[in-house]
């Protein structure tokens, strides 16, 4: 068995049960392997950004992690900034990069690079193998040390020589780590300044904002008064009726200073204390208010949302949660405005759906106008690092094969990895996207004016504005095997929706509006 | 004047012309000091790959740095692959790259990443200003850093309040040093090997590979016998008729092997010694024999040129070299083959055109055939990261408004970058893309038989192949921007030449062969 071989065994064994690649010649024995070895679904990319996307995905959707395999360190640079977002996700990857033979290091072929810096800069652990006998061992110890608590990415760097090589042995698979009890101080902590009778803001990140999280929350919130507040960015937020619904921490700054305003207390479950997304003249880098005590609840790696289950039955124990009730938005007629785009979504979403949110400056009309759809999941691009959408959309789908995907997705975001399209095609996943056609950078347009109080001028315009030529995504998803159509009304975009979200297989619909 | 107007104004006093940019929130006062200070040329890049590769090709074509603007760590990284070809092809780039404010990086915000690690894996030079009145002087250096000799990757780090606070000064500009005189007793060296009845090669490289140095080599060869090889992968090679004509080294090593047999010299002028692209087991990671000497004629940052011509002055005193006659490709018709597409597309080359080779499997083929066109230089991916093709005819384009740009283009490589489409469109260039589609990863087919000498089985086959869907590169061009045909007989793709090459502005033709 080469070490290829004893990889990808190890991983089978471990329930890395997906693979998505795109390989060059130093992976072609990782590839040959998929071939010998059962159990591993492998899916290709079309670029290393698509890759790594859709193992953030995938991983956000199941909490387990995916494979990658990436082509040495220009490979491993073009999935880089997905794999940021991924990390700010904090969600498990074992992230394989191929490399140059061991003995090839030393004669600075044209591809030779600094891998090790470069996969440092996201990862969370990083070896490289140096003997096929080594692989299985470092392999389940990727494996647990991407599975954490908490996720993170664990690369694994493998020299083709190392690959090809007899000598291979599984490695010894073992059981993930559970999360770590928050100690009961904490929880004390917590409870004594949630009924000190001052204002309290709980924070909600990470885990504490999927269902259990957020039902403990509300009856927190039922019982003590305080306001709860989810993430800006989550990396995945469960809401819809039959869920409690609490509001996001608002994007800008000045807007989170107001959101957070008078609170002398913040209690951290399972986040950082908010920070502003930039800096700007004349504006405070953190919202939180100057006289507000922080608490945190549970630290990395802790389980939270135990904690917050024993917090609630310490503060409210007799009180049940506020569950959202069916809102239904009306119809909507003539012209494409962000609102009509919203509550059109809204009406539209399918029960049990993933939204992949890249709307960018709609993101927020979008998430207000579907807080009574029906219950789904709503994924963020948790890191900054635009060009996430379509690519984690597929991971999702790979995931959850039964549910319905709806990206929402910007323009300009889209075309740094519009080559997910033909995946979602090869894979006939089940994946919508809407793309909110706005031609510009729109966000940018609204940031130049925070920041220097002035509209652009002609120069500074062109570099803002996705015009001159229009982009046709019809055109684009067409030919990347992708059906598409374009609505520039609602009536347009009602039944484009509907017949997207009736009919299982990829579609994208270009909403065009300004 | 802010920090960012001090470094705008600095560059173009320093004869930076054009800025490649896909800038973000913290670059807007960059992008705005472009409204304020003349004689810089915004260009507009949908992904920052396009940004880094058209830098790339601007260097290139004029040997000077072009900026480039980039958004923080994911941006820099999303830019990484194509700044590590034109690291590999020693070209001058001042990268510039935004960050957070100083006081905000403490903060760990969703965007914050270790840019100086990213940088450093291509920049010879990284530098972060931290203070308005620094940025001028800064940016001064950065261009002296990127013009070398020998040309680098310089990377500025500029935070935005560095950016955006008053107080920021003009950097006083430095005339560019020259390459420094190679010492008289290597050129002596090197005479001595090529008159010493022994078998020798002389390996150009670099600024060897322009017309000087191939005359100069040629004459070499004429007098004393000596074998010529150019590069596997040139940064830019001038070839066609009236310039001398040399093999390049072959890309696989067991034929570069076979290239260089029985030489006892090897004479390196601008390269180093050739090492094999990959590993492959039971091959030699040098092509290099055994029993040869390795005399280097100048070090990098050395004039090679100067070196040549009194290296050939001293051998060949009265050698004239030995120059390309024309030769005229027969007709084609019927199916369309590699070896088809070769001879049309050299048939049709205009004068003085610049040819992007990122043809991948064809680009043997298509460089053999066009040995005898019409004069021109000939542009390779020199560090194997993929995706250089479209972005690097951005910046050959730009850099030299009156030569047409031919960028034959693998259908695999394309999809790396295929954004930049819509900048040749938004610009008008005057670029030709002939887009190779043979609905594969050929290269890593060949490679698969190459490293376990068997074919694909059934699930790597679905790694390598880009069918299932087929991509339609005609609607994609067509969806950013640019006219498209697609071409299945020799007739068609006559035609097709004949149209692009006679109209001005950008047209890619989608060559569907197999």
């Amino acid at each position: 068995m080469n070490g290829a071989r004893s990889l990808v065994r190890t991983l089978v064994d471990a329930g890395v049960e997906v693979c998505f690649a795109n390989p060059g010649t130093s992976e072609m024995h990782f590839v040959s392997a998929l071939d010998e070895i059962a159990g591993m679904r492998g899916v290709l990319g079309l670029f290393e950004g698509v890759v790594t996307g859709a193992a953030d995905g995938y991983a956000r959707m199941t909490d387990r992690p995916a494979a990658t395999l990436l082509h040495c360190g220009p490979g491993l640079a073009n999935g880089l900034a997905n794999l940021h977002n991924a990390s700010r996700a904090g969600v498990p990857i074992v992230n394989v990069v191929g490399d140059h033979a061991i003995y090839h290091k030393r004669l600075d072929a044209p591809l030779e690079t600094d891998i090790d810096a470069l996969a440092g800069t996201v990862s969370g652990w990083v070896r490289r193998s140096y003997r096929p006998q080594d692989v299985g061992a470092d392999a389940a110890d990727a494996v647990a040390a991407a599975q954490g608590p908490p996720g993170q990415i664990a690369t694994l760097i493998l020299p083709a020589n190392v690959s090809w090589e007899d000598g291979g042995v599984p490695g010894s698979v073992r059981t993930p780590r559970p999360a770590a009890r928050v100690p009961d101080a904490q929880v004390a902590a917590a409870a004594a300044a949630l009924t000190s009778g001052e204002p309290a803001v709980l924070m909600l990140g990470g885990m504490a904002q999927r269902e259990r999280g957020l039902r403990a929350a509300s009856r927190i919130a039922v019982a003590t008064g305080a306001q709860v507040s989810t993430q800006t960015h989550p990396a995945r937020l469960q809401r819809g009726v039959g869920l409690p619904a609490f509001d996001r921490l608002p994007y800008f700054v000045e807007d989170a200073v107001a959101h957070l305003a008078d609170n002398r207390h913040m209690i951290l479950a399972g986040t950082a204390a908010p920070v502003a997304f930039f800096a700007y003249p004349d504006l405070p880098g953190s919202p939180t208010p100057q006289n507000c005590a922080v608490h945190e609840l549970g630290a990395p790696g802790q389980d939270i949302v135990e904690a917050l289950e024993h917090l609630a039955d310490r503060v409210a124990p007799d009180t049940a949660p506020l569950l959202q009730a069916p809102t239904t938005p009306g119809p909507r007629a003539g012209a494409l405005t962000t609102g009509a785009i919203a509550e059109l979504v809204a009406a539209h979403l399918p029960e049990d759906a993933i939204v992949v949110d890249e709307a960018i400056t709609a993101g927020v009309a979008l998430a207000a106008a579907s807080v009574g759809a029906p219950r789904h999941d709503w994924l963020c691009v948790t890191g900054g690092a635009i060009g996430y959408g379509l690519p984690t959309a597929v991971g999702a789908a790979v995931a959850c094969p039964g549910r319905p995907v709806i990206n929402l997705q910007a323009d300009g975001s889209a075309l740094y990895t519009i080559q997910a399209l033909w995946t979602q095609a090869r894979e006939n996943l089940d994946v919508t996207t809407v793309l909110l056609n706005n031609h510009s950078y729109a966000i940018l347009e609204v940031e130049m004016n925070r920041v220097l109080a002035r509209s652009p001028g002609d120069k500074s315009r062109d570099l803002l504005s996705l015009t001159d030529p229009d982009i046709d995504f019809v055109k684009i998803a067409n030919g990347l095997g992708i059906a598409a159509t374009r609505a520039t009304t609602a009536e347009e975009l009602a039944g484009a929706l509907r017949f997207a979200t009736a009919e299982p297989g990829p579609h994208l619909i270009e909403a065009a509006y300004s």
